[in-house]
């Protein structure tokens, strides 16, 4: 996920930091080496690259809020939540990490990338660290659950892997469908929002379908961000996303929207502009996002978005989950999926 | 590990490789997505860069047979330590695929490593999928052994994290001990060995008393094969070690024999030489390998790996071990430190 500046968080957000601060802290000093321990606290934005303290705090943690929504929608405490809630933000940290040098990005929260401070071998060695510790900090987790929470945080990184692998071979296709860019962005985005939702109930040993209506919902509020990202990495208003207009056209990202537009009936003239190597001009870039506006696609992308959101609202529907929880995860996912709209 | 022709291989890896071939495929074909399978089994030699089989089997997969060792140790079958087998042999794995970048290694096994095959981003992504792969297939064995033997490999997976992170700090640094030198090997190349002879007793429910030793002994064995192949890459014959005479010192690294000379009394000539940023001579390195025997370090080295090597032999004396199997863990344990000697 791409960040923006926050505003109006929602209350859950900021109870849960406090919880959340201290046990990511102490996971990192007890399960990461002493040279990894170095990077990790720069990268969390704890620490500059001298060790010193900034006092800073780096990071929403969404995806660990929602571990921790999702133990009490057990009916466990947020506490009981706090292993999964730091192993998901541990994995989204190391998929960070890796993302940062693979794109070759350069900053991250207005500070130098861990590579380009400390140098690509250590970050890719501190992804690595970050992972391990995930599944450690898990296994290391008090009740039955622990086994099986790992095994499913596994399987969404293993998701999350081939969903990134996958979108960087499409960058170089021209065949892909519609339906195999939706897979994808599953993989990509919703597999570690769904496990993130179905995590913290799954450790304190939830009912199963409770864990699999979580992981759901979480999946559907994944696609739905991503379909919102896309919709604004196009027609989005650049003081509020912070990119130029068209950002995503400029770079000819193959988002949802372009390739549901690619892939609709009598898109040559779009296909000839945008899928040939020559630059685009700022002009193309007004052609393109019109051609992909009247094939429909920015229709199809704000109305998939939306079933997705119901498909969302409809997991939490026939469970036995506390009303404030209920509520507070609404909240959680309005705000992923609707903070820039 | 470094790598070299085989000769003489003891018949339990051999027996070995006929169980653990399958099932290493098998882990990868069902823990795996789709672009990360194809990539891995280019890395493993199974097949070429597009995917067709080439018949052939890479690796010796040491660290898999000695898991294999430690599940009949605690009385149960090969069969029954495969998934540990599968599970470190993933692990080793992922630290080539991200070795090879983070060291600009080219060639792998007499082919182009997987990211000058498949790019940086790609590889880095195998590397994640396989270490991810090896807690999954870990936490999906039967039996209640493996949430304990899961965590035990994460632990050492970290250390071989920070001991690869160290062994480069210490490339760039003049003040370090031998003690922490010692400490570095221990993480970066005793952790995983050590591992992989405890986890096939612990996945099995063996008693704590013998999955400790056992990982006793593999620390010993891999501290021991470290001395060994230090003194290789010194004063090794290049036509056994396929290096050139004082391969080690040419790049000046701080292997164990070096630092023992440069940290002991008297050592002024030998800094000058090896610490300074001028390209050292062949009459230099003749030199260096000379100052490094007069100040005692190829005989502590010697003495060292021999202490290491009875160490792990007295690991196996006081526990209760089927007799063929402790002959065989010996066999390999000697085949792995004196394969070169």
């Amino acid at each position: 996920m791409t960040t923006t500046p926050i505003r109006n968080l929602p209350a859950v957000l900021d109870t849960g930091r406090t919880l959340l601060e201290p046990a990511l802290r102490a996971a990192i000093s007890s399960h990461l080496g002493p040279e990894m321990r170095r990077i990790a606290r720069y990268h969390f934005g704890w620490a500059d690259a001298d060790g010193r303290p900034t006092g800073n705090w780096g990071g929403k943690m969404i995806r660990a809020i929602l571990a921790l929504l999702s133990a009490r929608a057990a009916g466990a405490t947020a506490a009981d939540g706090l292993p999964a809630a730091v192993a998901v933000e541990l994995v989204h940290n190391f998929s960070l990490l890796h993302d940062d040098i693979m794109d070759g990005d350069e900053t991250r929260r207005g500070r130098g990338t861990a590579w380009t401070v400390f140098g690509v071998p250590d970050a890719i060695l501190a992804g690595d660290a970050l992972l391990t510790a995930a599944a450690s900090v898990l296994l290391s987790a008090p009740g039955a659950g622990a086994r099986s929470a790992t095994l499913a945080l596994m399987t969404a990184t293993q998701r999350m892997i081939d969903g990134q692998a996958t979108d960087t071979e499409f960058e170089q296709r021209e065949d892909m469908t519609l339906a195999e860019c939706v897979r994808m962005a599953g993989d990509k985005t919703g597999a570690l929002l769904g496990s993130a939702c179905a995590l913290g109930a799954d450790l304190v040993g939830g009912e199963r379908h409770l864990v699999e209506r979580l992981g759901a919902f979480g999946e559907h509020v994944g696609l739905a961000f991503q379909l919102v990202d896309d919709l604004l990495g196009i027609w989005g208003d650049p003081a509020h996303t912070g990119k130029q207009v068209g950002a995503d056209l400029r770079v000819r990202k193959k988002s949802l929207p372009v390739v549901a537009a690619l892939t609709s009936p009598g898109a040559d003239e779009l296909r000839a502009l945008y899928l040939s190597s020559e630059p685009l001009a700022e002009s193309d870039i007004r052609v393109v996002a019109e051609l992909v506006e009247r094939a429909g696609a920015r229709d199809w992308a704000r109305n998939e978005a939306g079933r997705q959101i119901a498909a969302a609202q409809e997991c939490l529907v026939s469970v036995d989950i506390p009303d404030d929880v209920r509520g507070e995860l609404q909240e959680v996912a309005g705000f992923i999926v609707g903070r820039r709209l």
